[in-house]
């Protein structure tokens, strides 16, 4: 890839496309960064908040950059991919962002460029949405789960974990549709549980002012996730309806068998339960240890 | 109150009795605290800690305090509250900590000293319990729910409120029969997400690095909960039974309506939903700039 021009290209500027390219720019990755939106309006605020040099349009950007980062809807991910392939340059890495991955990379596999394309999952992420809520360190220390290695070029591949890197990640490397079935426990669930919380507090609570007086630090804990950007994760709990769905079934199940312990008022049986869930905490702390 | 040694009683040294005694002391409340707990090994590290001054038989902390705090286990202090009512000079107040507050007015109100008992609700707490727990400014800037205010003597409120006030929090007043049903939807019902959360995930993640790898910030956030006290919990979900009970069926009413919509691939009335659930926002952070 040498002696052309070093451009990343960014399609989608909201808080993961803006916070790779304030990272990016920072660690010197590429010369120039240019940006493309389809909100015109995230795309000026993108410009004037220096995340990128200047905007594009996508045909100019799939034809100048050197690699190009996806970070947008997944189902408007799944739609833009192979345009995208059939229009860059045979040297041009593409990675995407996105939440989900066995639907991209099926796309991916049909396409004569799949070995140009790198699926990734960087499992960063805030409640905030927008170029606003970018920034740099959004990445830092985190793991970015890369699907189906084997599919792309072992230099395309090369030059993604490298910028993994510059972003502050550890890769780590899975099957897509492994991806999508874990991601489905310890993520999407997660964001539904708690939008589901949001929802079901606001029906009955039409007078904020107990939201406001009586809810402490568990309710906004467990609500935060209810601030996420629908746009974003509508379309996650589409294409990973069957795994959400298997998912989403035991959790409603397990919320009924303690339903029912509260109505027998089994206490003894509530707490043995909840003992065994206590675990949890070995398991997270585990996780910040090692990471 | 005057010419007695000024003591403070408390029952119950983890958590919450424990940051009580810390912050208490450091105001200079009391001229002594001592203490009680059911569980020996708790007591003796509450005095190593320096939260008590010493430890106390209940008969004989009972004669000695001029405030009693009960920050025992819900199902505990209701039982325990006649016997304490029973044992107390006329002089001394009771106040309690727990989470459900119903059954113990109900409790209260046949004691012919119900005057002397104060009911509170300090919202605060962490994920944490035990004496090692315990923080000074646990309390701070938080809201107590004080309860069925009518039925205490107001010389008695008047000294419980002071307290609340050396603690750092802010007294708002409430019916016992109203706190329990709206804490149900502020608070239990994001203990109980949480904990099934994590139940449903731990069922599946058989092995645990996949959640060590794939776990962001949102699955800790939202199963932080699951680490909280069984001991504590489980009896706040049957003594809050007929509340709980509505609140969780809506709550699982409302995953049943968005797993239909999962199913269908309706991601234009997820995202509507989700959008309209996105106010939690500004109900959350009205409450950041009001406290």
């Amino acid at each position: 890839m040498e002696g052309r021009a070093n451009t990343l290209g960014i399609i989608g500027l909201g808080l993961m496309g803006g916070s790779a390219a304030l990272r990016l720019r920072q660690e010197g990755s590429f010369e120039r960064i240019i940006g493309y939106d389809i909100n015109r309006e995230s795309g000026l605020e993108a410009v004037t908040l220096g995340l990128v040099d200047e905007l594009s349009s996508l045909a100019e950007l799939s034809a100048t950059a050197d690699v190009i980062i996806l970070a947008i809807p997944v189902n408007r991910a799944v739609e833009l991919l192979p345009e995208l392939l059939d229009s860059i340059a045979e040297n041009t890495v593409v990675l995407d962002f996105g939440s989900t991955k066995e639907k991209i990379c099926k796309v991916a596999d049909r396409h004569p460029r799949r070995q140009q394309f790198v699926a990734c999952h960087p499992i960063a992420g805030t409640e905030n949405s927008g170029p606003s809520a970018a920034f740099a360190t959004l990445f830092e220390h985190k793991v970015n789960i890369i699907c189906d290695v084997d599919k792309s070029d072992s230099a395309v591949l090369q030059r993604v974990e490298e910028i993994m890197g510059q972003l502050g990640m550890r890769n780590k490397y899975m099957g897509s549709k492994d991806h999508d079935r874990h991601i489905a426990y310890v993520s999407h669930l997660s964001h539904i549980s708690s939008f589901t919380l949001g929802k079901t507090v606001l029906e009955v609570e039409k007078d904020e002012k107990n939201i406001f007086d009586m809810a402490g630090s568990g309710f906004a804990s467990t609500v935060r996730l209810a601030k996420s950007s629908p746009e974003m994760w509508a379309p996650i709990f589409t294409e990973n309806a069957d795994n959400i769905v298997e998912v989403l079934s035991a959790y409603i199940n397990n919320l009924e068998e303690m339903k029912q312990q509260i109505i027998a008022h089994d206490t003894e049986k509530l707490s043995a339960s909840m003992q065994k869930v206590n675990k949890i905490r070995t398991v997270l702390d585990g996780e910040t240890i090692k990471l």
